[in-house]
């Protein structure tokens, strides 16, 4: 155990609490009552890409999972425990939100990973936690066969969403608040280097918004 | 799937990707080459308590988890997919941060369903998940019998940091990175209404930064 | 003199340099080479009312006056040093740029000092600087009889407002600059309390924007 | 007159109305009963140097004057319209701010301008406005004589807020205020390119804060 917090840490908190979080106060202590978030957004552990950033939300906004290369696992029950599942089930059936969004980025290195085999990565749980994308990698294998890898990881980026989106469909609560109260289900990709985003459209394609 | 992208993130985005991002293109750009994270942080899906807010944190800085309670679950192998071990994993050998900051916070739905014995929550996933903290639970019935529910969740919020943390210490490669290279291990509690944050110390108590 | 610099401003400033300005260090060392703002904002001295953060400009976009109660002084030469007109003659001559705003608020201080007759104002400089407004407040008094004050004045934002645009068309730069290249003018005022906008509109009245 | 408001100018204020005063909307309809800044800043047009951003400060902080160079004129009565005086007047007798900071800036383009004789530039009213700092500009000739330009503008820029502070104090009711109720003098530069701020001290010197 350290117990020095780490200067970073606690620098960067103040600058919060004296700067932003003074300004926000009321709306903070009017969210400590309780939250309603609109969206679940599932997305990326990664460093670069903050769902609060990349969508200017206000506190109370979105509730977020952040997992390796935001994967939504199968609706398997028993056998373990399911964090994803579990907020899943929290958000859709307690907070009662309008949506959800499976949020990519590009340049994933857990995607990157699983296009070339899990080589050199340490896979206690990394390799079988990724293997959740094998399926995808498939798909993408078998599409663009020799491709160069840039290509194929850029391609698996989009498909691992759309199979989170399936997988999604499996868990019978999400398919009841689909059908008896409009729940809906939203793919995006976010670029790291140049800030695009695209949303997964009507035809099955991503697109720039 | 619902395709129409909902006005509330899209507006968001365009205000990030119009403001924000535009001043901090190069550094955006400069991230798309790679992460080197110094933290990763544990934190509650909550939509109240995003890391990157209440730590200012600029992209790049933060690898994050979040899942419902801020919960790091036990270091068993096999039977099932581990995300927030594969997250931890990532982390800790691949990206070699230098932290783990397990952060709680004040308010927790996680924490008061479970103080509360999880009546009337969903328990397909949510109630095998949260039993996570049900050690942490019996140590805190144990120690405060049948006091207020607002007291057993509040020192339920802290005591379970201190499990997770303990959690995290079960895990060999936690271990030897602690060992081999001073891999620091922090717990910390963000209370929503007034905006402190309690850090655990030497002596085992939380205390404001 | 004063020499400990104020807590107050320093931990502020150490806030945007350890936060904001890290991330955007790149646009900052870019800008120092020179700057290319777009508009020239007339705006109130007023603590409530930051243009930047209006209209959410990035540094380097907005060239800024702010002065008591917003005003473009008449284009007289000699008789004094003439600072809006300084600034002025250097925005559109020198930075050229492409539009001036007269930016006014509601609440104004400035205003409703005007509106009441100065009573109990200093009056050694303050007198002198908003007597600047009195055609403005004539025209409204003309108009208004003896409506209620608080009608008077939010009138007198208003008119105050096109009186100093009639001002900035006096002066032969300003003029030459809308003939040979187009120079813009514009007039708006920003409501504290619900953080609305009005434009000056072609039919002479402000609409929300 | 330009009735169209320009596209720049209205999405900036979206991202504003829509994000920063949405979350801030407590806090700007408390601040539209009043303003009760605790410092008055004198700062350049700059559009590079805003104090608001600088300073982390909230809205209803910072009474601010900006004009080209920052400069406060001589404390003369009469004969013309003295637009930082009269701001003086109202922050210093109206308001009673605690301080009043001269805050200058490197890159300084008038100061670069008056430290090489004004050549070429427009001089109907930027010269005479610029002929304030003259005295500051003939003490730092004779300090360094033919050094190169560059020198002797860093320079003219921190002596130029020495005299502008010398200019406040010229003010009856600024050294009124200083002896009744301890009103704070402050001088500082900001440099665009590192971000550093420097503070006038106790022995005269500009030093990092």
């Amino acid at each position: 155990m350290s117990f020095q917090p780490p200067e970073t840490l606690i620098s960067g908190y103040h600058r919060f609490k004296d700067g932003r979080f003074r300004v926000e106060r009321a709306h903070y202590a009017e969210l400590a009552d309780g939250q309603t978030p609109h969206t679940l957004v599932i997305a990326c552990s990664d460093s670069r890409v903050d769902p609060a950033a990349i969508f200017d939300a206000a506190p109370g906004e979105l509730f977020v999972v952040r997992n390796v290369a935001n994967l939504v696992p199968p609706a398997e029950e028993g056998g373990g425990l399911h964090g994803v599942s579990a907020a899943l089930e929290f958000a859709v059936k307690v907070l009662k939100v309008k949506g959800v969004l499976v949020m990519g980025h590009g340049d994933c290195g857990g995607v990157k990973a699983c296009a070339t085999g899990l080589d050199g990565l340490p896979n206690t749980y990394l390799g079988p936690w990724l293997s959740t994308m094998e399926p995808a990698r498939a798909e993408v294998s078998g599409e663009l066969g020799d491709a160069p890898l840039a290509e194929i990881a850029d391609t698996l980026e989009l498909v691992s969403i759309r199979h989170s989106l399936e997988r999604l469909k499996q868990f019978p609560f999400v398919r009841e608040a689909i059908e008896q109260r409009g729940l809906e289900l939203h793919g995006a990709r976010f670029s790291i280097h140049d800030g695009i985003l695209e949303w997964l459209g009507e035809d099955g394609a991503f697109g720039a918004v």
